[in-house]
């Protein structure tokens, strides 16, 4: 027998270690030895508060502790409850709501919305494009569907969106293979905290059109937009979307929607893929597949999740209870981000382009050691694909955040010198 | 174009039509017309009340309403939180629970479960097998994830357990591939209600072991144990799970737990699967191949069920509440199966073997003429594999159990007269 006994290894890259695991175990025990006020946690993908405590959104909570014994106990339709799915579009597109036809699936949290995308809209062995700094279950999920993950460099030398490397690995890939599932995080994308600009959003759809004048080729551009209520203004974090319409019929976008952030509710699986086209065969077609391949994963999702949101979005006045709550969150989340970028630009530190989000890249050489010098300072960090640390502002207080780039900044001369 | 325009097939058979949706519809239909009580819908797969009203136990309810705001909030660990895993074991074994090594993951239902043992223990092509009386869902999984589903004859013509059957087809697919999942859905078997005998089991282990003397062999057995609440004496219920100890290596057993029968939480997706083995190795390889498939496809499961039963599993008079209100719901479910059984018998229909569970098969021939020439009587029933039709004694009141069998007896001498 080879390395796997009983299970098959089926083209997947299976390790089992956790290095954000294993950081969050040392910062916890460093807590317990120096107290909690003397460690930076910088590696949770939570939003906790100045004392860190999970940031709960008790509007939120109180809906979903009050629903009736049969909205937790029954099975809902495989494709989600459908006052659930026009609550998504609204939570999804507000004043946005583009022309054509819009279908949703429910799914566990963005995760199972990757995950029917790739499954439904590539074969076996094609090629998934995303950016080189990204979500790295984006990689797990690839694997699992026995397809492969390219990237294309994110940012160009003077810190903006790399068009030209966007459309050239999109061209280059298109070249062997018929079909592609490109996946967009952004607003607020994890992990460099970038939003894509509208100018931006141009050229993506600009190269996607190059290569879909070609009718035999399939674009499906699937936005991640897990973040999108924690980056600032909400109708403007939106203007993208009335970029997505009008496009031809063989570039398709979806939407990645997750309750997890913009409910604060992780815990409870609660998300959907979202399908606009300008042909209703499409749409129709979107259902179908999706609803198959729900069936075929997890059967239905949790329901008193689904009308939760729908109590929400039936309720003005509780809607903007929640939206109000959540407010007062992101405002402290993006008051962190500032503390943090204008120190490191004070100090000449050098970061992947921010606007808002969870976390921050600072980028350098050699990050695992690095990492290892902050433990000395009680900070923790994790080492991010070689050439930089992620900082979670979302787990750290502001007052750390004003410090944290300073504290970087040393490691990274020390580390250097040796 | 084909006839996809945008979506791949990707092997599967994604046909859309929803047969038991469309009959449940109808009767829905003619409830509105002619008042509940003259329409038996045999069609839902919960169980419902004399009433007609979802059987939610109030005990689980109750804990499930009270928790702490984080424990809905929160993210769970990918495999599950380690207490909910420990009461999955209490739940699954109670007395029983073997020697050797066990671990558990968390899933959403036993979808999820069945669902990551076939990606797991399988490769691209093979062959799953399972008795040709199956839960359809089999079929979609095996297909969504590009294997294929092929069946014994569940049967013998006694309507015994059909040993010969199970050992020619598992010896006959093994000359084909190395390793195999079997499917064993048992105590209360869907659709039949039939639960193996501890001889079957001895015969079903026995024909494993033969192949597996051959150490190239690998066979997964995944019991389904969906209904094993629902299936009589808790306990007597249980014993066969000793029959999985002690078994060589390459045969592994694993179960598929779910919460939504047991605990009423059909809509919180709540379950597990389970794995056994004398080799450590083994239950960590299990661990680390399910952690992967379930990062990959569902990220982690809903927190809130998972401390729902940890918390009822911490509590002995909890514990004990929710298990005695079970059984009033059970002896109920049981009641209505004997009444139509025990009419079945006397004017001589023809059924599957049952034993307990949700539902029974009627035999027949032409099933579809036969299911609506019931509508006509308000009576709801799907026609099953073109050679039975199914009876949801979960979801029709006592009387109608006993009404039913003269019903469908004459419905089907009408067909066969035509």
């Amino acid at each position: 027998m080879g390395r796997f006994l009983m299970a098959e290894e089926n083209f997947r890259t299976i390790t089992g270690e956790d290095k954000i695991f294993g950081i969050n175990k040392k910062a916890k025990e460093m807590i317990e030895k120096v107290g909690k006020e003397n460690v930076a946690n910088a590696t949770v993908g939570s939003l906790l508060d100045e004392e860190g405590n999970l940031v709960v959104l008790s509007s939120v909570v109180e809906v979903l502790k009050d629903l009736n014994p049969l909205d937790y106990a029954e099975y809902a339709p495989i494709a989600g409850l459908p006052k659930f799915l026009e609550s998504v579009k609204k939570a999804v597109f507000m004043d946005y709501e583009p022309e054509g036809y819009i279908e949703a699936v429910a799914t566990p949290g963005g995760t199972g919305a990757i995950r029917n995308t790739i499954q439904n809209y590539t074969k076996r062995g094609d090629t998934i494009l995303t950016s080189d700094w990204y979500w790295s279950p984006y990689k797990t999920i690839t694997q699992e569907l026995e397809r492969k993950l390219d990237t294309y460099t994110l940012f160009d030398d003077n810190n903006n969106f790399n068009h030209a490397a966007f459309e050239n690995k999109l061209t280059e890939v298109m070249t062997q293979q018929d079909r592609i599932v490109v996946i967009i995080n952004t607003p607020s994308h994890n992990p460099t905290g970038y939003s894509l600009t509208l100018k931006d959003w141009d050229n993506v759809i600009n190269a996607a059109k190059k290569i879909a004048s070609d009718k035999t080729k399939k674009i499906v551009l699937l936005v991640d937009i897990a973040y999108i209520d924690f980056a600032g203004n909400a109708k403007e974090s939106r203007e993208f979307l009335s970029k997505l319409t009008n496009l031809p019929e063989n570039i398709l976008p979806l939407i990645s929607y997750s309750m997890s952030k913009s409910f604060t509710l992780y815990g409870m699986r609660g998300g959907a893929l979202i399908c606009m086209s300008p042909n209703k065969e499409i749409t129709d077609e979107f259902k179908l597949v999706n609803s198959f391949s729900c069936r075929a994963s997890w059967s239905n999702c949790n329901r008193s999740a689904m009308i939760t949101l729908s109590s929400i979005y039936e309720d003005a006045s509780l809607l903007n209870k929640v939206v109000k709550e959540r407010e007062v969150a992101q405002t402290m989340l993006l008051s962190r981000g500032k503390a943090f970028m204008d120190e490191a630009e004070k100090i000449g530190l050098s970061t992947c382009p921010y606007d808002a989000g969870f976390f921050i890249i600072v980028t350098c050489e050699n990050p695992e050691a690095v990492s290892e010098e902050l433990f000395k300072d009680g900070i923790f960090t994790v080492p991010f694909d070689n050439r930089g640390l992620r900082i979670s502002i979302a787990s750290i207080s502001k007052p750390w955040c004003s410090l944290l780039p300073e504290k970087i900044d040393k490691a990274i001369k020390k580390v250097n010198a040796k």
